[in-house]
């Protein structure tokens, strides 16, 4: 068992720094387009034997020390009763986007062995095959609320700042039912054996701090204390939250995420004492061989103040990255970490 | 005249903070709209007259300390050679995207007071109207090569990076000719009678640091440093471009401008010296009017060891803001910042 990964989190001495890339599981394989070929990809999110095989995918093609759950944060928003269709091309789309008190009283808290029971399956399966540790994760609350209050993806996020500032309780409440829909989710997972969960935080940074703040923060923190009786690493990624940086270090997460706009060095000075994960520009792995390792070896370099460092991508990682220049930056990453 | 806007640019003393806002002549106001029924947005943009009349209206309307400019920065781009198209929601785009050398030598670097005549036109007719300063602009390098390299708006800029990337010689080749139309530009609207310049970098937030500090701020600081023969306030904003604003303080900009994912307090303890100018989400002007007015009394206070403060919005203006919102903005300004 290579519990590398959980070591850094901890912040514990490694041989080596552990790395993984967010969408690892993805369509830049051509193993995973084979399978998407068949199915669409809400079927795939939901029959746990082929989540299974695309999870496993990128550990075993790419060395990576960590594996993540396949699964997509909206899917506990259709779980709540949230009309969810995912068109070729367009992303998801809410058809019935939350706009009045009604519409958020027809939102369910469920289950989530229940309503969700395939991720718990997928959860335990891959318990069973992996060699690395298992990162469950859920969407946070604003990135959720966006997709439900927008009717899907945004470029500005209008309609979801309009609520919060001119129907501040409706908006609130929608966060609440999200954000205990959230908890009974991670903790399910938790219980079916995720090692560690990452909360993904995709769209805080369309927020000024005075807003995260009020609107996004508290409910993350709640989640983060209702997962503490499982002892397990919590990771929390708000993207392109530079300036939001010091609250994301209140929120109780054990690692933060950071995207590649930030030096990972100076973030480091920022939040002292927390493990971070990050942050290569996930375009840069189409740099040349020796610069991309040039560029790996600034970032490790960066970070070696850091408290416990997960090597990353800066974001997902995108479907037209050849698969070998990831193979490079797994093996960059581990040669010159290598102690 | 009203100088308060220079003033404050220059970091002098003055009685209140002054305020303008980005894309404050835009598609929020009843009468710009009535001018766009008329003429589409391209032919706006090259008839002085009219362009004029739609600058002048948020300065007579709504109060503005400043007058900017009506146009666009792609404007140059098409005088440059690039086919450019606006289509109706959809934004600007470029049919035949720059990919080559070929398409590269393909552009010219225009006779300002030639190709952009109807801009310097547009300038001369506005001074012998305008009781405030006006601002000149241009787009920033990076942001125009953008458009040029992607064909249009992005939403992950795949293929500016993947130049920059894997072609560095053809990017920098791009940004070089880029760089020089723009010097032409800014300098002509300089001796047309702009009396401040503002560059606007709204895509320089995609960039890591280290990318941004090679392939985009040399540019921007070349551009500055033709233009200092002129002796004008000259604003440079990167948008979302918290970690670079140390990096864009050593551009040789007088002011620099803030998004609104920023403290403005916090910024100015990082670049002491220097005008700031922002920085209210542009979405926030929904609010209430006592809330809005406290969420602006917040910013001035923050602002208020700021050697220089512009307010200003975060970002433009949205179109669906209610104008007699923005003129709550605007009298609170003027009200709450008065010594």
């Amino acid at each position: 068992m290579n519990d590398t990964f959980l070591k850094a989190c901890r912040g514990e001495k490694t041989d080596y720094t552990p790395i993984w890339m967010m969408r690892q599981a993805g369509r830049y394989l051509p193993a995973y387009q084979k399978i998407r070929g068949k199915v669409s990809f809400l079927e795939l999110c939901k029959n746990p034997a082929l989540c299974v095989e695309v999870t496993l995918q990128p550990v075993d093609l790419l060395g990576m020390d960590a594996a993540i759950l396949f699964s997509d944060i909206l899917i506990l928003m259709e779980a709540m009763g949230a009309k969810l269709e995912f068109n070729e091309g367009c992303g998801p789309v809410f058809p019935n986007p939350i706009k009045d008190q009604t519409a958020l009283d027809a939102l369910i808290i469920p289950d989530a062995d229940d309503a969700t029971g395939f991720v718990m399956e997928t959860i335990r399966l891959l318990r069973g095959e992996l060699q690395v540790p298992l990162i469950g994760f859920a969407g946070a609350p604003f990135t959720c609320a966006t997709y439900l209050i927008e009717g899907g993806s945004s470029k500005v996020f209008w309609e979801t700042k309009k609520m919060m500032f001119t129907q501040p309780e409706l908006f609130h409440g929608i966060m609440e039912k999200i954000t205990q829909a959230t908890i009974l989710y991670l903790q399910a997972q938790a219980r079916a054996g995720a090692q560690a969960l990452q909360i993904f935080d995709s769209w805080a940074g369309v927020l000024a701090p005075c807003d995260f703040e009020v609107f996004a923060l508290p409910y993350v923190r709640r989640i983060i204390a209702s997962l503490q009786q499982f002892d397990l690493p919590i990771i929390y990624f708000a993207n392109n939250g530079s300036t939001l940086l010091e609250m994301s270090a209140s929120s109780g997460a054990s690692v933060l995420g950071l995207d590649w706009r930030i030096n990972i060095g100076d973030a480091g000075k920022r939040v002292p004492g927390i493990a971070l994960q990050g942050n290569i520009d996930p375009f840069a792995l189409l740099l040349p061989k020796d610069k991309l390792r040039k560029r790996i070896g600034t970032i490790l370099e960066d970070a070696k103040e850091v408290k416990g460092h997960i090597f990353n991508l800066g974001h997902g990682i995108h479907q037209f990255t050849p698969p070998e220049q990831a193979r490079i930056a797994v093996d960059a990453v581990h040669e010159l970490s290598c102690k």
